[in-house]
Parts: C-alpha cells; sequence; structure tokens
C-alpha cells in the first residue's frame, strides 16, 4: 500500500509516523509513507502558498494552484490507472471509524490532504477531493494529526503490519465491545490482587470473564455500542443489569 | 497552563507538538509541554515496561509500577495543592469534543497517559486516572495521537495562543455549524470562478451568504448537527429546503 500526504509539515508527518508500528511496516515495505511538501509547489519567488480569503475575513488560505500541482506531481507517478482516492481532513466530513478504516485499508494508493490555516480554496476541493473525513467533533490546528490518525489506523488493518493477526481481532470495536481489564505481573501491587481466575489456568472460564468484563464496560461507558455487538441471551440480561 | 504528557515515544510527540500553533505558544511561555519517557521508571536493568498478562493472550502489557513512578516524579514538581486531572486516551472512555477542550482549557495543569502495546495494568488506572478520553470510534496503535490531537485541540481554547480570536471563534463547531467555503486568488481558477458576492464589498451581504453556506453545508452533511444551532426562522425553513 502507498500512502502520499500532501502537507506544509512533512517532517511533523513523518516524525509521528515512522516510530512504532507504522514504521516497522515501512522498514519491511508492506507499507510505504510518502510526506509531500505543498510548498514546493508554490509559483512565486516567496515560495508563499497562502493568501487573503475573498469577501474578507480572519487569517489566510491555502491557494488552489500549488494544492492542484502538489497533486498532478503524485498522480505522475502513479503506474495504476484506477481512480485514487483523495481524502481531506476536514470537519465537514464525515466522521472516520473503524469500518471506515477496514474499507480504505484494501486501496492500493491513498493520498490524504491535509489544510492548515483557515482552509483551502474551495475550488481545487472540488476538482481532486473524493472523501471528506473527520476525526471527530474538535476543531484541530491542520490537517496534519488527523492525516497522521487515519494512517495508523488504516495501517493496522494492512495485512502483514501487525505482529500477530489475534492482536487486531480482539481489540476494542472489533466485536463493538470494549475491552475487558488486564494485569500483568506483579500478583499483588499496591494491595491490588489480580483476579484470582485469571492465574487458574483455565482457558474456557478466563475468556468468560473476559467477555463478562467487556459487557459490563460497554455497558456502563458506552451503552450505544451495545446495540451493534452480537450478545447471548445471557450478555443481554447481564448488560441489562448494569445499565438499571 | 503547563501539560504532561507520560508516554514511551517523547519525541514523536514533542516533535508533532512543536510545529505551528502548538510551537509557537512554547516559545511565547503561554504554554508549557514536556513528554515524559516512562522507560526512565523502569525497575529493572533491561529498562523493560511491559510484561505478559495475566490470563494469557496476544502481546504486551504496560506494568503498573513504572507507570505510577512516573506520575509520582510529575507530582513531586507540582507547586498547586490542587489536584490534577490525569487523561488516559483509551476506546473505553467520553468521546472527545469541542466542550471538553473548552473545559479542559480552563486547567493550569493537565497529565496525559499513553498507553502501548495491548494497554496498562487496570490497578494503575484505577489509582490515578481521573478521566478516559476516547477521541473516536477507531482502534489505533497507542495514545501517542490522541494525546497530540488532544493538546492541539485545547491549546487553541487557551487565550493568547491564537493570533486572533476571531479566528477560534469563527471556526467550525463554535456554533454548531460547518464552515463555509472560502476562496483566494485568483478570481478566475480553472474556469471556475469565485462567488461575485465575495467580490462585491458588501459586508453584511457577504456575511449573510456564508451563513447561508454555512447552514446549507450542515443540512447537507451534518444534519445532527442542526439540533444544537440557534438558527432563525429563515434559516430553519434553508435548512429544511436542503433535506427534502
Amino acid at each position: 500500500m502507498n500512502i502520499h500526504i500532501m502537507t506544509l509539515f512533512p517532517e511533523m508527518v513523518m516524525g509521528g509516523l515512522s516510530t512504532s508500528i507504522t514504521g516497522r511496516a515501512m522498514e519491511k515495505g508492506i507499507l510505504s509513507i510518502e510526506a509531500v511538501n505543498i510548498r514546493d509547489y508554490a509559483f512565486n519567488k516567496h515560495q508563499s502558498v497562502d493568501d487573503y480569503p475573498y469577501g474578507g475575513g480572519a487569517g489566510m488560505l491555502m491557494q488552489a494552484e500549488p494544492v492542484y500541482q502538489c497533486y498532478q506531481a503524485i498522480m505522475e507517478k502513479q503506474s495504476t490507472q484506477k481512480k485514487v482516492r483523495v481524502l481531506y481532513m476536514s470537519p465537514q466530513g464525515q466522521t472516520f471509524s473503524q469500518a471506515m478504516a477496514e474499507e480504505l485499508a484494501k486501496e492500493e494508493e491513498l493520498i490524504f490532504l491535509c489544510g492548515h490555516y483557515e482552509g483551502i480554496d474551495e475550488r481545487v476541493l472540488e476538482e481532486i477531493v473524493t472523501d471528506y473525513v473527520s476525526i471527530g467533533d474538535y476543531v484541530l490546528t491542520g490537517g496534519e494529526l488527523p492525516a497522521m490518525v487515519m494512517v495508523d489506523a488504516i495501517s493496522r488493518m494492512v495485512p502483514g503490519v501487525l505482529h500477530n493477526n489475534v492482536s487486531a481481532e480482539f481489540e476494542s470495536f472489533q466485536d463493538s465491545l470494549l475491552e475487558y481489564p488486564q494485569y500483568s505481573r506483579p500478583e499483588i501491587w499496591h494491595e491490588k490482587q489480580v483476579p484470582p481466575i485469571l492465574l487458574s489456568g483455565h482457558h474456557a472460564n478466563i475468556e468468560k470473564w473476559r467477555r463478562e468484563q467487556s459487557v459490563i464496560r460497554t455497558a456502563k461507558n458506552r451503552p450505544d455500542l451495545l446495540e451493534k455487538a452480537e450478545l447471548t441471551e445471557d450478555e443481554k440480561r447481564l448488560a441489562k443489569s448494569v445499565r438499571l
């Protein structure tokens, strides 16, 4: 999978993504991530890419042409004839979700466009963007952090990126349930003991306990997720008793 | 405002936050952000901070003691006697929102705890964490990106951090409406003209047009936000006509 990130802050993006799992996937060659500096496509001698908005207002706007030239440069290197999705990080967009991460992980090429300042000239967005995506209902300085968040979530779903496929499978949201509590050594810490069942060695009972804890936590903290979860009749009763 | 981020990847966090608005706020001394390496509080000679989870399962868990020692070291430097909020980045948590960013921006000190691997021993979370927060319903590799997202959103709400207070005020979500389209030079780009009203110089008409565009976009893309917006009767009719 090849990911191209159009940004004014390429070092920030690459710094954030070269750590940990995405970094290892790049080293293994499963994933290629490049941050392309929009400023390299500025068309004036000051290398400026922003200008005042028509109609007035606070702040500066990213102009259409440098963004468009940057996009063209990425597209010229493409070997596939397939239409490449261009994701623009914007509060206007559809809210990003695990289902969207799984869907996007199937693409061969993805382009992320990060806005900055007060945004980007509408006309270039109309021309190149295929998906408007928001990571949540809060205002951020630019599209860089949202792009990094999305790349991280999507990369995890690309086969071979995680050490063990089990890892992705058992985690929160995979089954619409929150994760159960976990404990590591020592057995007693600050007078708190690890739940004895986890030391029992009885695998089936441990699984049962963990599943129950997940149901309890989800019912307590995120009851909205329960509707999507596939629960047994016993689990439905358990969830109901927590919520009462 | 002083922000402390407990993490295994301090360079990644500081790299991401030293750019742009948070970076400038740190230079101006409005904001101090430090990333504290949990690994510095490892208690064995290999500097390991993780161990297998009791009861089995994929992956490793961050142990209680290094996290606790790291927290204690941050607290010892505190001059305030006030209880400091400790935010743990977790899908278990309340979903982060602009309202939460505004509320947290009023604190003098904030501690972020970033988990990694399969999570953190439950007992230390019980002992130190005051808020469980999630930035959205998707699975990420660690708590670092969510912490960076939250610090960015919160910082913007701290007085003096943005150049102009207008900037924060007019942006998406401030008024529960999405932002209007924006245009910068040139007047015609790829045969697309800037909407003539923006060139009219008539301030009141421009404001009216922008507000209408915001209502139309919100009705089209995020109708759920409209309930919270304060709309005039005319705007309610406009929103309704878009949705039909």
